[in-house]
């Protein structure tokens, strides 16, 4: 597929200069999104939702990556299937609803009829000639990490996604998603690239100005600190988070909730990061008031107070596992300036709305964080394609994964990229 | 013009697989769609409107065909004339009304003055070496089939449209369309590829699923019927159908209304094909009850069942023409994902609504089969753009007429992007 | 910047017939467009506004000229500086209001903070090799001539502006625009490629069809005569016409206000013209009644009857300068098809609305007068899209300045585009 890298991207990807934001037709140029597209979303593994998204057999999500209309399904047995949503006769969109529920996926033009498994189980007026065994709908990769879905469209998928679950499951899987139930989801269209959301969140030196519900909950320290700092209280309050994180994540350990943090940001192709942290005050829960927002604890929680389980992969999601819910994030790139961020909430499947949880309680800090972020990724996609934009420094103390991603993503470009 | 056919395009034209859908880039790209509307649609005869539009010396009607704004107007003697809606000056837009009667054509900028056939009469200001007779709106070829109006935008249109109206006449010309008047128009915007909207035409594989009502009237063996079919009641029902056939076309024939089918689908520059076919239960007319909607009959029509002359046209029209009702479709493409359909109900120019006919009766079985149809087409125009399209084969039983319209694209592209 | 101009582009150039509207591609075409901003818009002085958009010291304005976002400020010293309005750190847009005051740029991203003058005050987190000195925002040139913007976004702008402001400041000096106020301001979006909006101000042939309020002040004969004219009435007319101006123009040079006409629209890269001229009726304003609209007169005037100081700068403006106020239009390119209009209605900054001048009076008749010229222009676009347009030619009488529009466009492109 180096076809979609120009001579003019290989340029710009040879001349990155490190620690530095990329330059402008990275944020704007409609050749880098297709390559983004074609290189990135279609080669790696992508985060879409969650096995509640398709608890029942015969529930089926649809979606779309790039140009590429997917949907996934839960057959009879409960196997989980991911294939294009298009219908090997003459091409129509299979389901449209982003969600529904069937016994076997039929055309709505000409009545092909397909198991959930896409295998084509009737066609009329076809002839004698035809066999059905050729005409079933194409398959795409899909593996559930833990419960979260993950799907890739290569033909070959990389390989090191199993060496990341076999990491990183221990760490998600007490919070049991599969168990939990999505109590709510947000689609947010942000008027900037996809690399601009994900940069916005792999930092939160812009937090203190920003979110003012988020940082209720979020220790400052967890995100940088002056290497140079001279302010004697700050650095002894500095030195009780080092002590106090050291401490909870010992004991979280031992209660069989790994909280280590792990990351492989920028060295492996299915690149990530996992950790436990503290937060702050009451310390049970990202909310306003910073405490559970659900009375029933997820999975294996036996207290309230189990910190904020902090999961990033490359190149399209984060998520918060925490005692009562989950919130889950997957970016979707819609155009150079236009990005979809979809946002999920879980809760124990047997939580009530109204009884155990209030939804507006649940769901309030990550909104408003959403917005804010929105906001801020609008303003930056502005400036970065304004000609007047330089690319300026990443702060060494509190953008390092920033830096990390860009690496990321300019490694990986830069291999599939090489004739 | 063959500067507008890429290599590529020159290959997917050569690539292209018989009784299979086109790849995807015909139905997508840019260039294919620059293509289509140079090669297809500004060399081909395009159906786009009736006599009736311009029933009376003075009246105009405008369009656009791709990239040219057309207006055609019916000068003082009666006769028809297209032209460049375009002032010679400063290129205003002459008329911008959809349709409108006028003495003269005035220019709304610098009232520059054109007579209706297109002479320059006056232009203030412009000197004495300025010759109006170098300043005439630019013409377009016009023709009147039997009162349907095609125009053609090449300086040399095709030849063979002469004998394809020398063929055609004696079966329209009863029904008198001339005499008719436009009793409504629907324009319809389709979200797809011009040709989706076209092959869907081509076919009534999906109309038993998606029109029930277009389907009270039109029996399905006139649209397929499967060759391997062993059901001995279905065999004899197809018999019947075919001994009816025969004996009412003989009896049209004979009352001076022609009705074998005739067709040169793909092997005529101006392909087409005509056929009356009878119509199912009271048999009378495309409405839901299949009686009549108009009870002032059309032109030498003496009985109301006589069935439904259809006449389709390459590459963007069709017709129904009925006892007491016509129905015309243009097909006008808008950009690779976008069409326009525009429909027009024709009764008898003396019939009074609400008196002669109901409005709603008359055109309720097309609307509704066009708002099906372009869902259809929608949702082939999605799947078709997805990354997970493979053409698909047609059925050798029921899609032969889709087969013809794509192989007539086919080798017209391929003719006229020879070097 | 030549690589901007394609060998067609070359070839369109050069190509280009005087007396003539230019070829399609210069109304419509992507990669025209894109030069006329490189070339066109990055390159020479453009007018964006007045001194009292930005009258106290921290008042702030912000504007787009094509892909440049700049903001303009007066720091606290009273000087004006032009900027990008892109954070030198994450690239965040700025400033996001049209206007504000402020004490400070504050980024609302990660608060770095700039003077009005553009230099880095503070950026937290940036580690000791940081040098703020090397991260002020970056300068656009700016100047104010007699009250008036423009900017340049050039290193090394136009030197000859210099000589056209010595020039036409004792024109506009007097009528003293610093010690205005902006009454009003109107943007208006033209649906037409911003060449169409530059010749149409540049004629008048078209205001007695399309401007009844405009031409109520205005004297036909301002605007071209025809050379040919037989009629010894209007030949008379025309004489006393210029009789008229001759002894108006003399008597406002006597009272400090300058009127002879002085143009260099095409032979100066600067291009500009000059001209004081009566009106017509009471001959005191461009009002509906011809007289003023504000009774709080500007600057050094004495004197209602100060007749219209009409004031033309290449590529972009037009101002008209009266006794009792100042009306000044800024062109903007958005798209090739799309452009904005910007309005301004200057009065004397102590007028106070309702008492000294009526709003609704003040404006009616640049606000009608444009709406109607927005529509001619998208006539214009209309039919210099289609695919009938040839360039027509223009009226040696009355559409001289249209063509030193285009002729210093072609010539500014054909120099710029030199390899």
């Amino acid at each position: 597929m180096s076809d979609v890298v120009s001579p003019e991207l290989r340029r710009l990807i040879a001349g990155r200069r490190r620690n530095f934001m990329l330059d402008q037709p990275f944020y704007t140029d409609q050749a880098v999104f297709r390559a983004d597209l074609e290189l990135i979303f279609n080669r790696h593994w992508i985060f879409v939702g969650v096995e509640p998204d398709i608890a029942e057999p015969g529930d089926v999500m649809t979606l779309s990556i790039g140009g590429n209309a997917i949907l996934i399904c839960r057959d009879d047995d409960g196997a989980i299937h991911a294939m294009h949503n298009v219908c090997r006769h003459r091409a129509a969109r299979l389901v449209s609803e982003e969600k529904t529920t069937v016994g076997r996926l039929v055309c709505p033009y000409h009545a092909w009829t397909y198991g959930l498994d896409g295998a084509l189980l009737h066609a009329d007026h076809m002839g004698s000639d035809f066999d059905p065994a050729c005409h079933g709908l194409r398959k795409v990769h899909i593996r559930s990490l833990a419960g979260l879905l993950f799907v890739c469209l290569a033909e070959a998928p990389p390989e090191d996604f199993d060496e990341m679950a076999r990491i990183v499951t221990p760490y998600i899987a007490p919070h049991d998603v599969a168990r939990c139930k999505v109590a709510h989801q947000i689609d947010l269209i942000e008027e900037g690239n996809w690399k601009l959301t994900m940069e916005n969140n792999r930092e939160c030196y812009h937090c203190s100005l920003n979110h003012p519900e988020l940082t209720a909950s979020i220790f400052e320290y967890g995100f940088g600190f002056d290497a140079e700092e001279k302010d004697p209280a700050r650095i002894a309050q500095r030195r009780n988070y080092d002590l106090m994180v050291e401490d909870l994540c010992a004991a979280w350990d031992r209660s069989g909730f790994p909280s280590r943090e792990i990351g492989h940001l920028d060295d492996w192709v299915s690149g990530f990061r996992i950790g436990r942290m503290p937060m702050d005050r009451d310390g049970e829960s990202q909310t306003l008031d910073t405490r559970i927002a659900c009375r029933k604890l997820l999975g294996e929680a036996k207290e309230k107070k189990l910190g904020d389980l902090s999961f990033h992969t490359q190149p399209n999601s984060w998520h918060h596992f925490m005692s009562d819910h989950v919130v889950t994030f997957s970016v979707l790139p819609l155009a150079p300036d236009r990005t979809l961020l979809r946002t999920k909430w879980l809760v124990h499947r047997d939580a009530i709305e109204g009884v155990d949880y209030d939804l507006e309680t649940l769901v309030q800090v990550w909104r408003e964080t959403n917005l804010q972020d929105g906001r801020l990724v609008g303003l930056a996609q502005a400036g970065a394609a304004s000609e007047g934009y330089v690319p300026g420094s990443y702060s060494p103390e509190t953008e390092g994964q920033v830096e990390q991603f860009v690496n990321w993503y300019i490694r990986r470009l830069a291999m599939l990229a090489e004739p």
